[in-house]
């Protein structure tokens, strides 16, 4: 697919390294992790097969995936002192706040020493984000104390089971695999790039991964699905949703959840989650917001031609799961550190540090003039 | 100057945004802020005037230098939830990785809610980093609070006044000042394009800052100065440095505070810090550290034709200083948030996401087997 536009800014379609573990909008198919096409692996796959794939390139065996979840599990208790440190952010942190935090500390207090123990450590965020986002959540609300540790046997159930309290459904962790598979990986994109940006120094992992959760953070990356669950909500029917977009596209608002800066027609991980969303829909009975939603993206693509991206349709599916809108995107956290370690690793294995250039547009060359002297 | 490698990696020589705060390496000046030689600025100016220029695009007047002075003293104090974080953090910890989580908790605690409140939280961090360094470093060391709070005039006597819980002396006062301007910014070296990176997505200020704290932990970046220490300090004499050069070079090892990614033929900002090393030396009646740099910059050269760039001769300076090695780098960071949140700035202000293509060179497509058939 070729660049819509030729603002030279934001590196657009410049290549700024290679990988193995990812491409995007490639011709013949819109998304692959290690040359595994996205619908593929959210159709069959549980997401630690995913994440093994992207942390050793291959899918693993059974033996392999047994090994790992083990470990997974093993690593998922926090430390006391993470958690003296969680239980002093007060209830109206922005949770993306929180998981940045957490993450420094993990890597404050248990530090990776050696690149040797890369490994190990990408396991420990894995295995422990989940948990510093709903010990936070538990404590500064509720005022107690979780568990951070559960018997379940995934990411997404261990998530939903600190979370919620109680065992999840079949159903609901279904969509948690199909989530955080579409989520694990996607090449250049800001927060990764962000995270070899800081590799590239040799710095540690948690460094790297802490960086790129700031990133994420922003409203026109990863923050765009909590973007998008407000939009949804501010509208009561498929008919005020059109008519509050026609205004809001007429005033040249922008639209979260809407547009890519790499792909140029459509978002493959759009139609996976968005068959998810009217399940959930179907199985509560509920598809109010799944109604509005499917009348946007009708809108958007009729009078804008911008689609619908991986964030759009993930709005109503986790509210439908039960989840506050503002821990939308930490899940996006602990499925993308699958992904940001393992570029972390790739950028390792043959660094240079990157350094840009750029163009200079500020003052010609002047001299200081004594404080003495300046008055204004 | 022209590009020395022909290494396409680490985006070296690419033009990736625009910039009106610095040159690096444009002929005629090897190093400008906003129009003015860093020999100039490092010469006459104090840290506070620069970290203004800055900001704001202009030296201040005598007015504007006094208010913006009295902003920072008033930003001092850090929160007693944040002390209290800081608290947790081990004595043996890294103490780059207590100022990246100490940023982070800044912004989980108080965040930048509004852009329009940028400079405001670009003053707190330049305000209270040395704090989050000295507090930390006190408490986890010696078991005291110290106060946070300080009368220095500036951001180099009162970072000296926490560290060493006395008044500094006009020359160590004076050493600090050219050293924060020395490492005040640098155009889009690897941690200010980490924040700039970021910042693209429209994060918060402090996830930006966080990030670049991260990255300019690498020993590639900002860990030269410290990892440049060790080196000297490893040597006796000249001539053992001599030798332990010649042997690291033969066994193709890298020398940490030698080499730049921008500058061929030597770094501007070496001579002003090397002549800073000299006269501590010389006041100090301590010329050992200076002498043995001296060689090993002569070796460098003659070996080699790597020069010493600004980490070099910070690690003598500093540690004539009286400041732990561990603590070099933060001082950096307590320099170059000035930089950083101006990038922010500028970023925010003709934005678009960062966000550059990579080349594929994984697995061909392949589909997904099922578990049961893996086996290994
Ligand atoms: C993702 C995004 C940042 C890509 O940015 P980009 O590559 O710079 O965007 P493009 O070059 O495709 O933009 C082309 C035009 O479409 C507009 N546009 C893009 N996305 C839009 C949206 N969601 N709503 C309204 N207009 C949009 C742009 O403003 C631009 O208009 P202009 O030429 O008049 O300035 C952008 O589409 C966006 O902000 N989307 C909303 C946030 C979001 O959902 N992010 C999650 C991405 S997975
Ligand atoms: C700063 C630095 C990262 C720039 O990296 P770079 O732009 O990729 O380096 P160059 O392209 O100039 O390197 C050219 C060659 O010189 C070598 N080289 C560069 N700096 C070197 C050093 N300090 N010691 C030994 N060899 C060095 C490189 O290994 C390379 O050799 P090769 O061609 O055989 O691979 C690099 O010089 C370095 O690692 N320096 C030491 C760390 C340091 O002081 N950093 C602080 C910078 S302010």
């Amino acid at each position: 697919m070729v660049q819509k536009s030729n603002d030279s800014r934001g590196l657009h379609g410049q290549v700024a390294g290679a990988t193995s573990l990812c491409t995007v909008g490639l011709s013949g198919s819109g998304l692959t992790y290690c040359g595994y096409d996205i619908a593929d692996l959210a159709a069959n796959a549980s997401f630690e097969e995913v994440a093994f794939l992207l942390q050793r390139g291959e899918l693993p065996s059974q033996t392999e995936l047994a090994a790992f979840k083990q470990s997974l599990s093993e690593n998922r208790a926090l430390s006391p002192l993470l958690c003296e440190i969680l239980e002093r952010i007060p209830k109206d942190a922005n949770p993306m706040d929180v998981m940045r935090t957490g993450c420094s500390a993990m890597g404050v207090l248990a530090p990776e020493l050696s690149f040797a123990d890369q490994d190990q450590h990408a396991i420990r965020m894995l295995a422990q984000f989940p948990a510093i986002c709903c010990y936070w959540y538990h404590f500064s609300h509720f005022g107690t104390r979780i568990d951070t540790g559960s018997n379940a046997d995934s990411v997404g159930a261990h998530f939903l089971t600190l979370l919620n309290q109680r065992e999840p459904s079949e159903t609901e962790i279904a969509v948690m695999h199909a989530s955080l598979i579409l989520y694990a990986e996607h090449e250049f994109n800001a927060s990764t790039f962000s995270a070899r940006v800081a590799a590239s120094t040799l710095t540690d992992i948690y460094s790297a991964v802490t960086g790129a959760i700031g990133t994420l953070r922003g409203p026109l990356h990863g923050g765009a699905n909590e973007a998008a669950m407000a939009l949804i909500q501010s509208f009561d029917t498929p008919d005020a949703a059109e008519a509050g977009l026609l205004s809001m596209l007429a005033a040249k608002e922008k639209i979260m959840g809407f547009g890519h800066a790499v792909y140029r027609t459509n978002d493959p991980r759009n139609a996976i989650i968005k068959e998810w969303s009217r399940k959930i829909g179907e199985a509560k009975n509920d598809m109010k917001l799944f109604d509005i939603s499917e009348r946007c993206e009708a809108v958007m693509w009729r009078e804008k031609k911008l689609f619908a991206n991986a964030d759009f349709y993930h709005a109503s599916a986790y509210h439908l799961l039960g989840i506050p809108t503002e821990l939308f995107t930490p899940i996006f956290v602990m499925s993308r550190v699958s992904g940001w370690t393992a570029h972390v690793k790739e950028q390792r294995s043959n660094n240079r540090i990157i350094r840009p250039g750029a163009e200079y547009i500020g003052a010609e060359p002047r001299t200081y003039s004594p404080l003495s002297t300046r008055n204004r």
